[in-house]
């Protein structure tokens, strides 16, 4: 595996392999068993992988975790080549943004609701890093996991409407045995915390199956939150059911629901969710 | 040359053509020399040529010219296969723009003054297109004309910011014996206004010849702005100094200065502009 750090590296890389399939996972980095997911997927189905890890800036707000975001660059290049990684991407932020054009990119209606309520600005952060890795890299397929739907949706969107070259891949969200879902963020959970974590995707479960069997999305938002204040010490941000990927809160003749929910804890903020198939209901 | 008028015959020409350099010429069609030379140089530096015809909507705004911008396939055709073009792509508004994302691209502050602060939004809809352009065509080297420098400028500013993989080209303005510059909109102007038109450019050389003289920027806009209201009926949209690409009002250790002027003509809004190369002078 090759570790290129600088843009330059990056395209002297792919000019040397030119005309392969080239699957991305683009990463914030402190891989878990989630990423790997993605990786592997990337490896079984392309002939050459290119990973990034890149903590954002302009994803994260003034008073977001972007200092404290958990990096262990060691571990991650050690993982990724052990995935099979060919080459790792791990620009400066200087590299990704020398200059500031005043050029921005809105990620509108589709950012306003869920996670992007809370956190504004953080889908247009994406969208800018996103484009600028989809030119530098000019995959092939793109990994994202079904983890961050919001994200993800907002990222199938902005591929569609803008014709990028490139096909997005939705991987399924890689759970720990109690069906915690793995992110970089459970790190900054208390022991006690970690315990009642579990409790978000036990909501999204009951909320998915009250839908299933009365229709009724009230009763399931009611359910699935009622569950979570009764079993852990978070705050609820959202708990949501919203068209996929159109985020709509008009389900009427949609094809997928998305069941959404968002925990602050003391140290960390946690998200998770299950698309639902209404057509297989 | 091969007519292409959907999405799908676009990828496909570009399949059979894959691992060629591609030049590409975007344009709202009407073609006149100053397109030909575009068409030429790309002819000249690439194995495959692509120009497109799209009267883009998104760049019009609601009192604007859409509907009574000129129209001429037929020619364009004629004249797009004799400068060797290999594929024209007249794609509908419906194929470009299928559904609406939410997500939008705002040219900022490069799009607040100029011909941006009489076209609000203008800009933006040149970069929606441009990208979706850019993503289906993926040229090597995309053509321009000089004679849209604020146009030039933010493509070239999103280029590099977002890390396209295409190099820009800047062509310089085709001009008319008496030296107007080419122009779709041209068709729109009376005798007596043709006549008159001419001072435009007139203008913007007294003006740079006035700044390289005395550097009072203020001075040249003076002059050159005066000798528009003597010499035509049209009214002055702006006549300006800035920095090129930045296009800043403080030209301290500017590398690039552009001249602009825009003028209103009874049915036609022209522009033109002068750049010099400050180090030269």
């Amino acid at each position: 595996m090759k570790t290129v750090q600088t843009i330059n590296d990056l395209t002297n890389f792919l000019e040397c392999n030119k005309g392969k399939t080239i699957g991305f996972v683009p990463t914030m980095g402190y891989l878990h068993e989630g990423h790997l997911a993605l990786l592997n997927m990337a490896r079984e189905e392309n002939e050459i992988v290119v990973a990034s890890i890149f903590v954002n800036p302009a994803q994260f707000g003034p008073n977001e975790d972007l200092d404290r975001y958990p990096r262990d660059l060691e571990r991650d290049t050690m993982l990724a080549a052990k995935a099979g990684v060919d080459a790792l991407f791990v620009p400066t932020a200087k590299d990704m943004y020398p200059f500031e054009s005043g050029i921005t990119i809105n990620a509108g209606e589709l950012s306003n609701k869920l996670c992007g309520e809370s956190r504004p600005g953080h889908f247009d952060g994406v969208l800018k890093v996103i484009t600028k890795l989809f030119h530098l890299v000019q995959p092939t397929k793109a990994y994202f996991g079904q983890k961050d739907a919001q994200q993800l949706a907002i990222i199938e969107t902005f591929v569609s409407a803008y014709n990028f070259p490139v096909q997005i891949i939705r991987v399924s969200t890689v759970r720990e045995n109690d069906g915690l879902a793995k992110s970089s963020r459970n790190v900054f959970l208390s022991d006690s915390e970690r315990i009642e974590a579990v409790h978000l995707y036990e909501a999204l479960s009951i909320a998915t199956e009250t839908w299933k069997k009365t229709k009724d999305v009230n009763e399931a938002i009611a359910k699935g939150k009622s569950h979570i204040e009764q079993n852990t010490s978070g705050r609820i941000d959202y708990f949501d059911v919203l068209t996929y990927p159109n985020l709509k809160a008009n389900i009427e003749n949609a094809e997928q629901l998305l069941f959404a929910t968002a925990v602050f804890f003391e140290k960390a903020r946690l998200i998770d969710n299950i698309i639902v198939e209404v057509k297989e209901v």
